[in-house]
């Protein structure tokens, strides 16, 4: 896989997401034009091609790669394995393995994106599923909180391997040399948490991260651990949580200042407390962390601007190496980790 | 118990909290000069009389009870309540109990707090342990979330019982007649979510209740539902977590107008967006519910102005009949929980 400051190759699910292919043609196109990526968008080529005609991509490293069917929201992931095995992004994820791509990018079902990554690509060892984390909220970019994918019920083992994989996103992401990693609990003290939080702590300790212990709900805004770490019930519910909050504190803002301030000034500080809130948002996309390779999932929601941004975000996260780096460190706890599974 | 347009009685625990007794005591003052409540200061003599005797409180309806101890943060609760029998929270909490009182206020250690509630008071029949819930936010005033208190390992006739606690609280303190439950899940549909959500769902929908399934974080903001049931794990951290996102937002909005806008104009919008965000704290307590009478706990950093609004908010609980409601409520589920319970 490509590493340093050379061209990469991205497959981009064309047929992904609420505006697709339309508004993933558009990012794709946009991302391209900044340089050093070469887009593979994968989906029927007569769509394509209807969408390519809109835009003048003669001198840019844009390509089609024809997949007959695409996935539609509410399919499931594992019949979509079976019976659409040409739809665009299973072709693309497939374009990862036999190493013609550095990654792929889709907005479609996160179910079966996940699916695709899992079966295809295959987990790391030490890893069960895929995890998505990464910082949460603008008002603490240094703290990555994993899990807020889909792991809901966890086991102390699990979290452990959440805080390895933050640990390494972290370092290879955020270049924070040697990450502090909490668990997500509701008092500060050992002892204090759920069954699964107080299983987990002692795991925690002797683990080799840089563990500093509990940390509360507040401490996320606070920034308290460079990773902190909870099951995908609570991250996903967090990170729901606060996308709904920033979008009634945002609505509150403009009511409140209309009239009171200049519109564009108004419009600033949106966007500024936006920024603030909703990390992940921003930047368009996640990388599904613990499987070999890179893959992105984004909002189904996304338009053109969150394509271009994942597909720039992408590039940083091939750069970054994280993929071999969570797979050398999970090495390191898998003694660990295999005592505890057992 | 009393009810209706009557003075009421309610204990104070004098030595409660981080500014005890000083911002109790002016706090309590403050609400007895508000009419229709009779304070009684509980705490060592000596102590509440030096207080006292800074405000003339000759014409006010507070009076003093000695309790010679009181629990300090950290102490066990078990402990306290085996080694400390004169403790000011446990001899209020009899108060409550002999019928002498119709409340007790207290921002003492939860622990003991609730320790107190459970042991003297008694839980209502079909509740283990109390529950603590309410509206989170002021975005969402008509939604009441249970529990974010501390059962934080829960089991599906758990979350029943809480979705009939808030059902109450729904009816008598926010006046909704027919009130909509839902379960926090990470997806809207059955099926989505953890085992708990999972096995709690077939048990909502044939509760009663008006259920109307899943929502998910964000609806939380929206309101989408009355009540929103979540174990007091997910529930405590979403709390703690918007207070923390409360400061961090208010700090952002003081920075960000700072010379934009008039000072007075700018705290206005400061309380404004707080009122919006941090529902429960500005009232200043909530009501442990589950147990035979009422007793508030409060924020151990309560300063008076929480006091005085803690205090006038247990005049609306026990004017409301909640603990009535809670009662006949869950006998009505009371078939169903138990046979979900073996």
């Amino acid at each position: 896989m490509s590493q340093g400051n050379k061209t990469l190759r991205i497959a981009v699910d064309a047929m992904g997401g609420d505006y697709a292919p339309s508004e993933v043609i558009k990012g794709a196109i946009d991302a391209a034009q900044q340089g050093d990526i070469e887009i593979i968008l994968v989906g029927p080529m007569a769509i394509l091609q209807t969408e390519l005609a809109k835009y003048d991509v003669s001198n840019l490293p844009v390509k089609c790669l024809n997949a007959d069917e695409f996935v539609k929201e509410g399919e499931p992931p594992a019949l979509v394995l079976r019976q659409k095995r040409n739809a665009s992004i299973i072709i693309a994820t497939k374009l990862v393995k036999a190493g013609e791509v550095d990654a792929v990018v889709s907005a479609g079902p996160t179910g079966a994106v996940v699916a695709c990554a899992l079966t295809i690509l295959g987990s790391t060892e030490g890893m069960e599923r895929p995890v998505v984390g990464g910082p949460m909220l603008g008002f603490s970019p240094n703290t990555v909180v994993m899990d807020y994918g889909g792991n809901v019920d966890c086991k102390p083992y699990h979290l452990l391997s959440f805080a390895v994989v933050g640990s390494a996103y972290a370092k290879k992401l955020l270049h924070i040399p040697n990450p502090t990693v909490a668990l997500l609990s509701v008092g500060s003290e050992e002892g204090k948490g759920n069954e699964l939080v107080k299983e987990s702590f002692p795991l925690f300790k002797k683990s080799g991260l840089n563990f500093i212990g509990n940390v509360e709900g507040n401490d996320l805004v606070a920034g308290k651990a460079n990773v902190i770490v909870c099951d995908g019930f609570v991250g996903n519910t967090l990170l729901k949580f606060v996308e709904g909050l920033g979008g009634a504190i945002v609505q509150w803002l403009k009511v409140s200042l209309n009239g009171r301030l200049p519109d564009a000034e108004v419009d600033k500080l949106k966007q500024d407390l936006l920024a603030k809130m909703v990390g992940a948002d921003l930047v368009g996309g996640a990388p599904l962390l613990g499987v070999n390779g890179v893959a992105m999932v984004m909002h189904g929601r996304s338009q053109a601007l969150q394509f271009t941004r994942a597909i720039t975000q992408t590039k940083v996260v091939v750069e970054s190496g994280i993929v071999d780096a969570i797979n050398s460190e999970l090495a390191v706890v898998k003694r660990q980790l295999d005592c505890a599974k057992n």
